[in-house]
């Protein structure tokens, strides 16, 4: 069955704001094997709205409409739905004396447009919100003698997506045909998306049944796969076999099969080798670290580190000696290295990691351009360090310097 | 003049995935005083494509679609816009050479698909792409006898807003009536998005004439002004106006009236006072850091610092007494009064400012909740903490940490 999700609001047709409960319903959606074939996002008028719900009534079965539920003038969600169903409005009693005793619980007097929020579609089901005063509304009707099912959700988030969950998923289940929906997501570090196309494509198209969509950011590479078939097992066979494929072209590229990120992998490989990790961070300012903290329970393998900005502090904090800083420059691969040695030993972790580059958009020189990186790891035994030059802004080539510092220290721990 | 984007794609339909460019090409369009009316994300089915194009013809003036340029089967853009436009396509001779010239650089023999991009909407101009091998299109047409404005665009961001900023802009500029615009973003910090509405919206309802959007995240509040008018000082004299009046109700939570980050005025504060920072962050685990050097030029005043995860390298890296943490708790006043000391005199920074906090999920305990937050600013006259529970995930309270803790800086230097 293909469905619409519309998101009204006109702050969502600013440069400043974006619809992203639709993330959330898809996938939801997507789970009961629903596709999700049209987005629109419309403003608060009511011509435009009342328009692109019956453009969306005529092409899908399944409409789910988000925000303008609330009480003021620019909430015409309920209005226009029924105008687009040639539908009426009724004022429901029992709504009306929630909203009264609501306005009591919180001891303000409320306004009579308040009440608008008591209005249903006639032949619609009011579904209770306990995160707004603004009910949803279920409604299984026809439109144009076809079969629609159209909800109307309230549109900030953490009411949006609670009620979909409680009250139109299990509506939605009773209606939709069963399909089962088997998932998995594959995660590679610093290989380019063109490169990794090149080498999984030939597999993954093969398997016209599996959804296959890479995503690239900064070396991460995410590569989704979903399937729909009527049994699970069957969809879970086909999604794990192409899985295992991927795995081995992928390679070493590959650190996760089940969507974990690489500061988790990171942690994880820490943990079952007994180890502890700190940093000495320059160009990349507290990124790698932020990174790793970010993950709950970070604190059992990650001891910390140091973000060493002057070079005064790479010596200080890090142990660099000022005359190696002086005879090779602070972004050279042995810098790189006395960073990676200097924080272990202050820490006393099992590994040490060191980062040096520029971030720019100045500090570059003729011999180093902007986005030159060099990274170190040291454990007792060994030393050692990269070097590379990333393109783009300073956002990115920070973003890629923590990549690959994470990545070297995975490697390093495999 | 009326306008509606249409992002075309099958994997911005997924979970995965969203249409960022039409927050770009809105900014561009508002500049101009077109307002975006419509936004519809539609996949790469031609009948789908076709209806939608069909749509938004009926609907607006003009109409960018973004995507379905390429070489591939799934690029349907073109078809799809001549179908609904009831216009034919021709193959461009000078496209076919530049895409077998293309091919020649490369060093790759051509497939046949390629020549695709080669056809052009019948009375189209061709919009030349320097950064991929698909050229836009520009048409200026009739649709059920009403004058419509159409650009085909590629999809990736780097095509995409060059494209749209070098050929797009200055055709939509010679045909739409000049309105002139004029904006500012107001920046404040620390105040709930309730409280400041409650504060500010007497006033910017005021003027109907000025849009107000309030944009709230983790303690930070965005107000952004717009205003159109025929006139630019007309304009730029309402949207000042306001911004005069706001800047006075919210007083101190204001930081910025121009838009600037928390951590460009924080920097921008310390040069003026000539004044040096460093942090020792324990929870917010290196975020700070990251916030501050994320800034170009930020090594002018700031040091850098230390992520103190464990106990022991706070004694250790921020010399915070081992006997301190035992008496008083790491997540404590004290210890965060001692980790701001500590980093201030190890590096010898102006301004030392020390975090410690539970930013969960565990680390509970009886007397202190998940979110509790102690944050230091010391220089060499005095140290000060302050003490908050944020509410939230693991993200959330590491993200209002991080925000009230540079609050806290501006404050010191103002």
């Amino acid at each position: 069955m293909k469905s619409e999700i519309i998101a009204v609001g006109s702050e969502m047709l600013t440069p400043f704001r974006q619809d992203t409960n639709s993330l959330y319903l898809t996938e939801k959606l997507n789970e009961i094997g629903v596709t999700v074939a049209f987005k629109t996002i419309v403003g608060d008028r009511r011509k435009d709205l009342v328009g692109a719900i019956r453009t969306a009534l005529a092409r899908v079965d399944i409409l789910l409409l988000m925000g303008g539920l609330g009480p003021t003038e620019d909430d015409l969600t309920r209005e226009a739905a029924a105008e687009a169903l040639s539908i009426h409005l009724r004022r429901d009693a029992n709504q009306v004396a929630a909203l009264h005793a609501r306005a009591a619980t919180w001891r303000i007097a409320m306004p009579q447009n308040n009440l608008k929020q008591a209005d249903v579609l006639d032949g619609a089901t009011l579904l209770q919100n306990p995160h707004g005063s603004a009910p949803g509304q279920w409604l299984d009707t026809t439109f144009e003698s076809y079969r629609k099912l159209v909800a109307l959700l309230p549109g900030p988030p953490h009411e949006c997506k609670p009620l979909f969950d409680t009250e139109v998923m299990p509506r939605l289940r009773d209606v939709v045909p069963p399909r089962a929906i088997a998932t998995r997501t594959l995660k590679a570090a610093m290989i380019p998306e063109s490169q990794a196309d090149k080498l999984i494509a030939p597999i993954y198209t093969a398997y016209a049944d599996v959804a296959t969509t890479l995503l690239a950011h900064c070396g991460d590479l995410q590569i989704m796969l979903v399937c729909s078939k009527s049994s699970l097992t069957a969809a879970q066979e086909r999604v794990d076999e192409l899985a295992e494929r991927l795995e081995e072209a992928l390679d070493d590229f590959l650190y996760s099969s089940q969507g974990d990120t690489l500061e988790q992998i990171v942690l994880y490989y820490l943990g079952l080798r007994q180890a502890t990790l700190a940093v000495a961070e320059s160009c990349t300012g507290g990124l790698i670290a932020e990174r790793i903290t970010s993950v709950p329970g970070a604190s059992r393998a990650f001891l910390g580190g140091a973000v060493v900005y002057s070079d005064k502090l790479k010596t200080e904090m890090a142990g660099v000696p000022a005359d190696l800083i002086a005879q090779h420059g602070a972004v050279s691969a042995e810098v790189a290295k006395a960073l990676a040695d200097g924080i272990r030993l202050r820490t006393g972790a099992t590994l040490g990691l060191g980062v040096t580059g520029i971030a720019g958009p100045t500090g570059a020189t003729e011999k180093r351009p902007v986005g030159l990186m060099h990274i170190a790891v040291a454990d007792a035994q060994t030393t050692t360090a990269a070097e590379r030059t990333f393109r783009g802004d300073r956002q990115r080539i920070r973003e890629w310097a923590a990549q690959l510092a994470l990545d070297l220290v995975r490697k390093r721990l495999m």
